[in-house]
């Protein structure tokens, strides 16, 4: 890997702010669009949070992900690591600059929400939650089934589209557009983490988000681990890489 | 091809479970999002259905089309075998692993999908149907002239986009956009299948699936068997090569 | 070319059929999705027939692209020729096809649509208009100059797409989304053509809309001559080449 | 850099036009359709205008990028030319043209807009504002930092992907995404512009836009020459090249 770890934090940096920023700023400011408390129809709904989220990681591994690996992300950090394709000793600087990034990127999304007379956070601020706080009232074990199997199925697809049997260039594409299919899927069960960074970055602000919070350090970090082992004996492959960006090693 | 059998049944089994999971899961939890037992608005509708079911595809064949060829599909298997892309002598492990995929997805499915009060999969489970189990009410002729042609079309995708003449990397965004676009077409008139391992995945948690799943296996293997053996006729290609995936050959 | 007449021809004719029964097809089953008579707010809406028309084009144009150039379109085979990359004395072949498979197509969609009880084709089936027959009601006037410029800029996108000095294998993807984003734009307008065999595929099954066809031709075959014959000048390129695909000459 | 200015200002005029045109026009003829003063539910809403804002640059950094760098956007001359990625000496040429060539495409709109009976573009074209002009009504503040600050991200995109590092072809993509995902977030803060010559085509059709178009001048522009001197200590790389467009330098 050509660069020093400030230049690849600073990369992750930007990637996991704009991640946080544009996901769940499509959510609180887009989501539903009201004029004179009527709903317009004008909105992104669901379906552009899911773009948003995706758009937000494809972009940015374009961008930067040929400095950094471009992870964004805790569980994918740790579940590199655990597939051999990043090296263990960077990964507590990694996951720090993820979660602050993270945390910058809720209070700027604070600061603008409240630019609309009448926000208020606390009553919704894209965080994610099980329970009387998941968008459909779904249990703590069904979020709990769905956050490791969808954050599996991320590293899977992080793993394989960039593996360096697959086509060369597209792994940003895949694996933004992996993101946008998690969220098309789960929204409604726990608003859609998969990131702990993502999740901790607006937590603090939405009344209940906080005490939910471990559900989604442990679950996506958990699907990440298991993909992580399981990748190369499921497929054949047995080596150690550590490029993860979309081009050829 | 460069792997032995039971890696390429292992990417064979990710990816089917994750189409019929994927698929159906936003379907089933996102195509409609209520509170209060009202509408909100917010749901993904079939738009976001549509880009789902693209989206499992494009990005499992980004991550382990270079294992299996990327098939997770019955009917897109045996299409293969008879446009000679593929040996027929695995064509029936592929399918047994295909259709035990499906299943194991739907079964996830049904345990998360009951984390909601008031689940009840029986009225409705993303299952594929004609008549009065159609969403628009196609009759049984409709449904099976859609399929069929729906089917030779995704296979006319698969075989064009692969050719070695095709540019090279494209084939997983051609193949899985195509499935989304088969999805914007005839969503209302048969749930969309062409693929008879998503069809039996989901058939047995709804009412009235079951006995009409014969047509989504028919359907879709009929219009994959033309496609597979017009394709060279029509384009002037006759060769024989065996590499699904993206890459060149 | 390395390719005989006759198979340039059929993948004409596939991409051709795919086209209007995958764009139209949509609209007319999808765009709207009711539910006793009520809409259930799933349909696809213009988002959604915008997106597949657009799919149509990329997907064969991946697929069979590299066989017959990709055309689909009789504005474009002349807008082709007219910047000289493609041969005049195929030009009457190219169009006399692509027309026979819109009406093809056309006739597929028919039956199907009237699987449906109560489907009346003469009340609506994706037909193009001006004024009384124009979506959002805009003249003559209007729907002429939106096809001509628009028609025009898509020829753009074509040519310098498939310019050899552009990324290679990434035109089916920008002509594809680029007819995507012409829908988005003017289907309101006119249900937007830019295509002279999409808007005959489906005139004569709807009422009024046969008596406007000729604006379908006029215009757009106007606006792609336009571009054909000023791409250069604008670009200052200045070459003969055939290929019209994504890969490179 | 092969091609004189006036090809190059060509290609930026065409471009320049395509994203207003499509952009803007999408807003105005699409965003919402109504029948007989009912809204449909067909209109294409916010999700709608981001994709084709994104798809206008898409298809023509694709098409001319190649040609002018596809720049499109005051703010991306300007962010280029601090990045040491534009020579200064061609930047007010540039500006001038997507400036003449936002208003030119202003001017087409209103002339289709007004086909359509009862139009009244000084009641809404798709201009930005602040406040009463803003869509959700937010402050002056809460605009400033927004456009900054997606501003400055749109050129960290732009940036990164056309980095000689970043994977070949791919940047277009990458960029008409990046601005799609802008969209999404902020359409309901400033109807979103970071271009100032987007925000200058339509600002003189709609009461009170003009009066804030200095925002829309001055925010992006701030945002973009800070990512511009930004970039490279970020990222550790200290480099000239001239070329923007995605084929490798």
């Amino acid at each position: 890997m050509p660069h020093d770890l400030p230049h690849r934090l600073g990369a992750e940096f930007l990637g996991t702010f704009w991640l946080v920023f544009g996901g769940c700023g499509s959510a609180i400011f887009a989501a539903q669009h009201l004029s004179d408390g009527q709903d317009t129809g004008l909105g992104i709904g669901f379906v552009g949070v899911a773009l948003a989220f995706g758009l937000t990681v494809l972009t940015m591994v374009y961008a930067v992900g040929h400095v950094s690996g471009g992870h964004f992300n805790p569980a994918v950090t740790l579940g590199l690591a655990a597939g051999r394709r990043f090296e263990w000793k960077d990964v507590p600087a990694y996951i720090c600059t993820q979660v602050v990034a993270g945390l910058v990127a809720g209070g700027v999304l604070y600061v603008i929400a409240n630019g609309k007379a009448g926000f208020d956070a606390s009553a919704g601020f894209a965080a994610n939650g099980y329970a009387e706080h998941s968008p459909g009232g779904y249990t703590l074990a069904a979020v709990l089934i769905a956050e490791v199997l969808l954050t599996a199925f991320f590293l899977y697809i992080i793993l394989g589209a960039t593996d360096d049997r697959a086509p060369v260039g597209f792994a940003p594409l895949a694996i933004g557009l992996g993101l946008t299919l998690i969220h098309l899927i789960s929204i409604p069960i726990s608003n859609t983490s998969v990131n702990p960074a993502r999740s901790t970055g607006v937590a603090f602000f939405q009344d209940g988000a906080a005490g939910q919070l471990w559900v989604f350090w442990l679950a996506p970090i958990v699907g990440a681990l298991i993909a992580g082992v399981t990748y190369a004996a499921i497929t054949g492959v047995d080596r150690q890489h550590l490029d993860v960006d979309g081009t050829a090693v």
